[in-house]
């Protein structure tokens, strides 16, 4: 008898990615979750160390998130914005005020020495969050836009151009040389896995800057359980963000089906919105249609659960 | 005939210092006024640049100081506390959301090279500050105390201790080999020079680290325009902070004559309350028995035209 596989490990970005890590972390056990965040995004900013998709991810897992504006925290205050603007501070990225906890202190812990990780765990224990969330890497990952107006840092391009230029090429400066962190990679190997599961995030800005980082790349390659992507488009457009945007640049179909692609060497299965059922039969690998649209709770969960049901009816299959 | 008068200098710590310069700014003309300001205090936490002194003059100034809580800034929120404390950061020193965007622009500023005295003057040309505001010293002066429980910085004895250890000697490192801003020393040396106050701050925290700076001591000594110091000690009290209980620590009488007397040499007279008026023939040099508690704006309008008018008698008297 083999052991049993509860361990499933998610590669998130920031607002898809954090919806349905938090279905994910409630339809099976908090402490079997590993979460793999984006850090291409992360930046420093008025001399703060700011990583924009672990922070999404941990506010939402500890139900700090502000659901109407979609990032940051709830009951926020911006007193701070507001005396920054008074002394010529830069206010073109808002902070609020109990988000720049999370900011200062990591920043007060990075330049004492610890790893970004090690600080993300300790947050999370202390904000009660049973998840393992686990930046893609300890190492520095920029993700970096060539646009048609010259190359971009990423929240340059983002924030302060609100994504309006044309991308031609996106870069992920130093993920080449960068590390998974061990208990990744050691997750990804384990007899346990049950599934890898790519969340609806952006592909270019959220998934690939994850993948980019070799190691990590090859052991979801090599990883025994199912890897199962969710569409971040539905209908030929992105929830949010400049998905179908970006797509479109980089010449390519606006598509559910376009997405999967990108992925295929690494795919085993595809959950992909009703509205997209076309696509199913073209991928050559199992499809699961179902509403990926997680407007409510109930929404999340249902997802985390089409998604797991994939993974294991393909591992039964394999068995 | 010489030239006018007009020009005051201002030695100043925090509460009761900036309560004398606000006086002082709204009695003559602001440009006219330059204000020294103690930092000695000033340290680092949480990877920010922090100048207690700096700043309670500055809120004071520009009308955002908090009159009930006699630090930091009106309507402020604590938005940031609460999120760092339940991140598990340090939160034995108070920083409200907004008084925090003083700190992390200084900081970020002061690690773009720029110099504390540049900082502090761009910040108080945008809240509107006529007078100008100068640190004692760009370079580094840290106030420390030798206690009976050892060696303690001054944050250390002062928030986190709360003054309660006995205090043996005060130190301020790094004061000899510190240099004062050049515009303070052409101010001190000018012929316009009307007057040189030493307002009613607590001497071994808040004016003699001041003083420790050799050419900045030198520059007063040599000062043609009279000295005038104010007494921090009203009827053998202080009126807020730990003055007289280090006077009695380290030997001293807890009055307003020993506060004279500790500035003998710089001294040309002297302003101090109604209830010590006793004092007033036993120090050698011109006295002036007024009311120094200011509780309202009116009393601190007073003060600071009755501390004028002793400087202008000495120079009346000289000429």
């Amino acid at each position: 008898m083999s052991a049993a596989r509860n361990l499933v490990v998610a590669l998130c970005g920031g607002i898809g990615g954090a919806k349905l890590a938090l279905g994910l972390s409630r339809v099976m056990a908090g402490a079997d979750l590993m979460l793999v965040a984006n850090t291409g995004d992360d930046f420093e900013h008025l001399g703060l160390a700011i990583s924009p998709d672990l922070d999404t991810i941990m506010y939402t897992l500890a139900g700090l998130d502000d659901p109407q504006r979609g990032w940051g925290r709830r009951n926020e205050s911006w007193t701070f914005m507001a005396a920054l603007e008074a002394l010529g501070g830069e206010t073109w990225f808002a902070l609020g005020d109990g988000d720049l906890a999370t900011h200062v202190e990591r920043t007060r812990r990075l330049r004492a020495g610890e790893a970004l990780s090690a600080i993300t765990a300790d947050f999370c224990r202390r904000l009660g969050i049973a998840a393992r969330l686990v930046p893609m890497s300890d190492d520095v990952v920029r993700t970096c836009l060539r646009t048609e107006e010259g190359r971009l840092d990423f929240q340059d391009y983002f924030v302060r151009r609100r994504c309006a230029p044309r991308v031609l090429e996106v870069i992920y400066d130093g993920a080449a040389a960068a590390r998974a962190h061990a208990d990744v990679l050691a997750a990804l190997g384990d007899p346990r896995l049950r599934a890898v599961v790519i969340c609806p995030s952006n592909p270019f800005l959220s998934i690939e800057p994850i993948l980019a980082v070799p190691d990590l790349r090859e052991a979801i390659a090599g990883a025994a359980a199912p890897v199962v992507a969710v569409s971040p488009i539905i209908g030929g457009r992105a929830v949010k963000g400049p998905t179908a945007k970006m797509m479109s640049e980089l010449g390519l179909e606006v598509s559910a089906a376009a997405v999967a692609r990108r992925y295929r060497d690494l795919l085993d299965a595809y959950v992909l919105d009703g509205t997209d059922a076309d696509a199913a039969g073209k991928l050559g690998i199992p499809v699961t249609v179902t509403n990926t649209l997680m407007t409510t709770l109930a929404d999340r969960e249902n997802l985390a659960r089409d998604v797991l049901a994939s993974a294991d009816a393909l591992a039964k299959a394999a068995a």
